[in-house]
């Protein structure tokens, strides 16, 4: 008997009416003997709501206790939820975290789904209701309530839908899929059938922000196909798996991805000594300060001195120039020079291992878009550049139209 | 060592100020190594919030699905209380009912607490935390959410209390403690010093609103003195005990309640037959209507007809009177008559009954007030009349000055 496990997000449920739309639309679209599990997770603003509240009682609260407010978001959704089913005329029951047996590690506020014991969902399903229940939240060995942190709800579902065997798991956004760029900088952008897990890993952590990575993760994990879908329309969206299901695809490059929440450190006239790089990557990752697009540049071969240059996130900026100032100094460096005004653009697919010419193609549509290319970087699935933050709309424009040509 | 329960409602805990307040004054009160349990209500009117958003959603929810929605009020307090307390210095942590071991029966919306498992609790007494207990909620042996229905706070502390053996419980209010009548409507109403269980109840019973009669029931039998008092000031206010410990009281009559919330339905000639008062009340036992007061008395002595009177609260009128109309034709009597414009005063005292004379100067001082009395009836530790509803406040005036006459 097919079993699906459905995702809302909190703008899907915003208001009683929207909740009242949600359940209407589910059971529209709901066969004959269809089990269902759908997860929603706080009504639009709550959470934030809520954080007001705690930050005028303390700026500084404690973990659990952070937990034991925020988790009430969610309660009132799926207690909002279930009635609305009842009120549509079908048995409907809501989980807490705990109660649907969603078993986290210790830590609060990002816990992580240790295991899920399916029992009682799987009774209530068998009873005939529809079970609703809380994302972003799980109970600990304690028995005190966790959240998982950012995306929780995506990975609530996922991780449901692996334990209970899901035929499907479908998320349901204000956008109708995954598409080949952000469709805001790009009109032409187009909404993909099928994407891998790996690509949209990568669309992920280049700067695509339609699934958090650690769902899509936990679905390569448990291998559960995951549906991403339109609140407001019933056509398919995007299926994220293992493969590929078609033959063919047309589409060596699947994804143009760009992120503008990147700073440049540039460290000058490094001398050419090795356990040089070691000395400051290291104090940065002390710092639990995550680097990328690292280029080492010689700027004087007869001195033997070189330029180190890497990107950080804006808001790691301050703290890795405070670090990168203090190592440079160490290190007998020339300076440190840093740029808040860049972007990075990426090609992401699968097959591009497979594909000579891609980066060769990418830098012709910078250069016809007169975009000037400051670092290079690449992994396996991706090709990515750094460039001026202000000329980002011309460049993806100008790469995926070369890799996505109208027909 | 030494354990207190302390429990603040609603509007003690209404904004964050309030919670931060109320954590202050507990830790000023708070003694070195006294042990502190504090049980809190939902703040302010989010009990009200939450019943407005479930009506727009669904007018009539299932119970459980209410209590999964109810009980967020109190789990937002207590978080934010606990938050208090650590930023004012103090270990707390904050448990739901839950968590804190509060066992319930089945039935939603109206649980009645069936034990307490105080381990958790204890445990963190142990760690030096004060902690934070959610009222008006437990669990029911399905691991569902249930809520204790009305006054359900002051319940959950008396019965923390009782369980946790604690050598006081503090009930907090708005008012200074128990007072000999309303003093909004008597400014010279008396705060007492003590009163026993059953004069509490009766007051109660008769229209007093300091404490819901199911946590004094409940105190009764756990044998738990209640210390009612003043969330504003720091003086006694009233205690709740068995017997009072003082050697001599002041007063026979302990106090003088009122009641609006009161509605007079007359039957008027019923015939004199076996079983028609049975059949007229059993019909409004089968809609679980309470009935109070009732009055049987001769109409006509020669036709052997009698009128029957007695009293329901004003929400229960409809359909007491709907009941009652039906019932009246299938006995052949005359009419039905429905009067909402009355009131119950009562004077409670548990030595009334070794005090001749009582019944004479309440129905002396209402006399002196020019009050008519329309129906009396008397209990053990009680005597009430039915009077004018717009009376009320020269009755309870005229008789609060002749049992407690100005020194």
């Amino acid at each position: 008997m097919t079993l699906i496990v459905k995702k809302f997000g909190g703008s899907s449920v915003a208001t009683p009416e929207k909740i009242v739309n949600v359940a209407r639309r589910i059971l529209q679209e709901k066969k004959d003997g269809e089990r269902i599990v759908v997860v929603v997770s706080a009504m639009g603003d709550t959470t934030d709501e809520l954080i007001d509240l705690m930050k005028s009682v303390n700026d500084r609260p404690n973990g659990r206790e952070i937990d034991m407010l925020l988790s009430t978001g969610e309660q009132v959704s799926i207690a909002l939820l279930a009635m609305a089913f009842a009120r549509l005329g079908h048995p409907a029951i809501s989980l807490t975290g705990a109660q649907a047996g969603i078993a986290t590690t210790v830590q609060h506020n990002k816990a992580k789904i240790q295991r899920v014991e399916p029992g009682r969902i799987l009774a209530e399903l068998a009873k005939g209701q529809i079970v609703v229940v809380a994302g972003f939240q799980g109970v600990n060995a304690a028995g005190d309530i966790t959240t998982l942190g950012r995306g929780g709800s995506d990975t609530t579902a996922v991780a449901l839908a692996g334990a209970l065997k899901a035929d499907a798991c479908e998320i349901f956004t204000d956008v109708k899929g995954v598409y080949s760029a952000d469709p805001r900088l790009v009109p032409r952008a187009r909404k993909m059938q099928e994407i891998t897990y790996n690509e949209m890993l990568e669309m992920a952590r280049l700067g695509a922000v339609v699934m958090q990575p650690r769902s899509v993760e936990m679905g390569k994990s448990y291998g559960v196909p995951i549906h991403v879908r339109s609140t407001f329309t019933s056509e398919p969206g995007t299926y994220i798996r293992e493969e590929y299901t078609m033959e063919e695809r047309e589409f060596v490059v699947r994804g143009v991805a760009h992120d503008l929440n990147v700073a440049k450190l540039a460290v000058l006239g490094v001398p050419d000594r090795p356990g040089i790089a070691y000395k400051l990557f290291s104090a940065l990752a002390n710092a639990n300060i995550d680097v990328d697009m690292i280029v080492q540049s010689i700027r004087n071969a007869d001195k033997n001195i070189n330029d180190i240059l890497f990107t950080v996130s804006q808001q790691d900026l301050p703290r890795a120039r405070e670090i990168v100032e203090h190592t440079a100094k160490e290190l007998g460096a020339l300076g440190v020079v840093a740029d808040e005004n860049v972007a990075k653009v990426s090609v992401v697919g699968a097959g591009m291992l497979g594909s000579p010419g891609i980066a060769a193609q990418m830098f012709g549509a910078l250069a016809d878009a007169g975009v000037n290319i400051e670092v290079i970087s690449t992994s396996e699935i991706s090709i990515s550049c750094l460039i001026r933050a202000d000329q980002v709309k011309e460049a993806v424009n100008s790469i995926h139209s070369r890799f996505f040509p109208d027909k």
